[in-house]
């Protein structure tokens, strides 16, 4: 039996490594032994769990074909983006987390609001975030960004919004009526969690679990009577595995009620970046850019550190993770999360592009936004976005061209460099 | 100096003396020694801070005329109302606390949520409690009573309904905009207080303080940027000079999400109850049921106790303070609050009486409720109570009316006593 399982275990160790290494053979470092040694404890993992109540065999072997969605997904991430444009194994993957059966919830330390780690049968996992706030409340005006809550509805349109604008820096985020009792309080193995239970004076069935922030029993989130709206996201593969650096923003905000950061009052903030690394050379500037349309567009003032796979070192774009306090408010545009822009005056080519695109009628922004959200499983619940946040995306959308517009008649009348960093040299000629 | 301070003080222990003993001089025990003791304290005090800043030098004697209206509301106060029905008066006591300027501002202690204790220069109290919900907004429904907000509308509300109802039980209310600065931060010598001030990302300046709910920055009570809604209650005379007893109510909730009271469980609980001092005796059964038709028609679960002044024994109604808690959802009626009434079946005539006036169409609960509530001074902001509140008034006027008159026929077919308990016999004759 011990001999069988580490021929097994062995299979694996062999089967990762050539998977991952073809996957990753054209950037040579990343198939460094440390990391397919990690597969060892990745893979071995995996076979003790399969001994668990409720996990299906793991009947995968070489072959890619017969791999879950979720492992495709993981062996697909690329230094550039963490799915392919036309990704036959999307539509599977999003369906999969959202109707598979859910076999452990556990929460997720870390981070200052209540979320949850979502296993499947085949070893998936996704991380929840519950509703807690009805679609058409705006955020209160006087909570600072560091105080909002986070939206589940956010993360799911954070991923449609990243991929529409081409970017593919999201993990993909669905939504699912979760039964909190059936998929979550009878088949949770952590204690804490559970004993936050309780049942609300209209029946409904509320939970508030652990953390720094609204974990408590007025914030707790409840069952209609039993089924909670949520957002879950897969997760990236596990961190000892492709291990992330986390990355301070240049253009962080203070997180203090009162001090102001250096970028609100230095309008030469840019230049002292730009001579910075990682920042001066390849595409970081712009990759950043990339990030602060993304935010200014759905408003997300909480961007205090981005990720990006220790792995690709400084060659990679960004990952777009933590979207939960976008689209707050749809009455009201932060200028200030355009700063970045404003100062730097620095854009990709293809980006550009693209937002032009999505500001022409046929292609129009809010509409491809609507259309892409009502795919969603929680749509026919109620549309993700309501209409006066998918008519902010245009107005905004706006904005950012006519700020990348006066960048280029500053830029033109200084003579300094172009305004577009050319990605698509190629291309043009 | 000092001889001249102890004449004032002796000339006003004797004026206290004097007026509160006549006022009461109907209940003789009122007038003990230790009272009109105590009475020294109180008017010493007086002296004392007579010199301090912003407070008018006391102009009063022992003639009434010379009193301001917060002390003739105190001297006024009998053991079956706190003020007279037609009181000239009150006009110029609500007037005063509604206009007079703040000389001082101190966070009270105890109870759960933030409030704050105001002085005028006329040596006037009043409590403070700000906005914390938008009138349209309704209690989320699975908060349990003893987590939701205090709302400042319910206080004013409360005050307008119990005197609508012929109680005069509510100590007087009114609304008033704040200058959250100017009034409060500014003249507060409260540091704990002083110190939760901060500006709101949208220039409002908003305060949190310090007590055991909602006292964090999520929860800060903010002003328009300065002016902050709120209600001002008149204080009643200091506990130490007419100390006052807390009952708990026999139809407390249990305070526990998972807990029934006994009330809940055991139909005949009543029986026990009119068997148990002291609702035995005299008019507390029917005080308490006046208070619970007050509560059943605000919607107010907080009931947990209630109070009566000391001094006057048992032989005296109920003070109907802290209403902050009703008037939270216009859209649900809350039946257990008046199981009191269907379980004993016992009502005065006289609030029979004017229920029944208040059914009809000439003196609507509603209309009367709507005339009364726009002479307060906050009603030019937005009247305080939105109509769907106005509305259930009616509605649950109706299910009292309905209860009663099952009353009526169960008590007639079991051959039981009255359920009215006579309080006007003289008059009928």
């Amino acid at each position: 039996r011990i001999i069988e399982c580490l021929n097994e275990i062995l299979f694996i160790i062999y089967l990762q490594y050539v998977e991952f290494c073809f996957s990753y053979s054209h950037y040579l470092r990343f198939c460094s032994l440390r990391f397919c040694f990690q597969a060892v404890y990745f893979s071995s993992t995996f076979r003790v769990s399969a001994s668990q109540e409720g996990y299906d065999e793991v009947q995968w072997n070489s072959s890619s074909e017969s791999h879950p969605p979720w492992l495709r997904f993981h062996l697909g991430i690329t230094r550039w983006e963490l799915y392919p444009q036309h990704d036959p194994n999307m539509e599977l993957l999003t369906q999969q987390i959202a109707t598979q059966r859910i076999v452990s919830a556990v929460q997720k330390s870390g981070g200052t609001q209540l979320k949850l780690v979502m296993s499947f049968p085949n070893y998936g996992q996704a991380l929840f975030k519950p509703m807690k706030q009805e679609r058409e409340e705006e955020t209160n005006y006087n909570l600072y960004y560091f105080s909002d809550f986070e939206r589940h509805n956010a993360e799911i349109a954070a991923f449609h919004l990243d991929r529409i604008l081409g970017y593919r820096r999201v993990p993909p985020a669905v939504g699912r009526l979760v039964d909190v009792v059936k998929e979550i309080k009878d088949i949770t193995t952590d204690r804490k969690l559970a004993k936050t239970f309780f049942t609300s004076p209209v029946g409904n069935v509320c939970f508030y679990g652990q953390c720094s922030y609204y974990c408590s029993t007025e914030h707790a989130v409840c069952g209609r009577p039993l089924n909670l709206e949520a957002s879950l996201a897969v997760m990236l593969p596990d961190l000892s595995l492709a291990p992330r650096r986390s990355w301070r923003s240049p253009w962080r905000r203070s997180y203090s009620r009162s001090k102001l950061a250096k970028w609100e009052t230095e309008p030469n903030y840019c230049s002292t970046i730009k001579k910075t690394a990682p920042y001066n050379k390849g595409t970081r500037l712009v990759d950043f850019m990339d990030m602060v349309i993304l935010d200014f567009l759905m408003s997300n003032m909480d961007r205090h550190h981005y990720e990006t796979f220790e792995k690709f070192g400084n060659s990679t774009s960004l990952l777009h993770l933590d979207n939960g306090r976008a689209f707050g408010r749809h009455s009201k545009d932060e200028p200030s999360i355009l700063v970045p822009l404003q100062q730097c005056c620095r854009i990709r080519r293809s980006t550009w592009l693209r937002l032009r695109l999505l500001s022409l009628p046929q292609y129009h922004i809010s509409d491809v936004m609507r259309a892409s959200l009502s795919t969603d499983a929680l749509h026919k619940v109620a549309p993700l976005l309501t209409e006066p946040h998918l008519a902010a995306l245009s107005r905004r959308l706006k904005t950012v061209l006519d700020t990348v517009s006066l960048c280029q008649k500053q830029q033109k009348e200084a003579g300094r460099e172009s305004v577009f960093y050319d990605d698509l040299g190629s291309l043009e000629k």
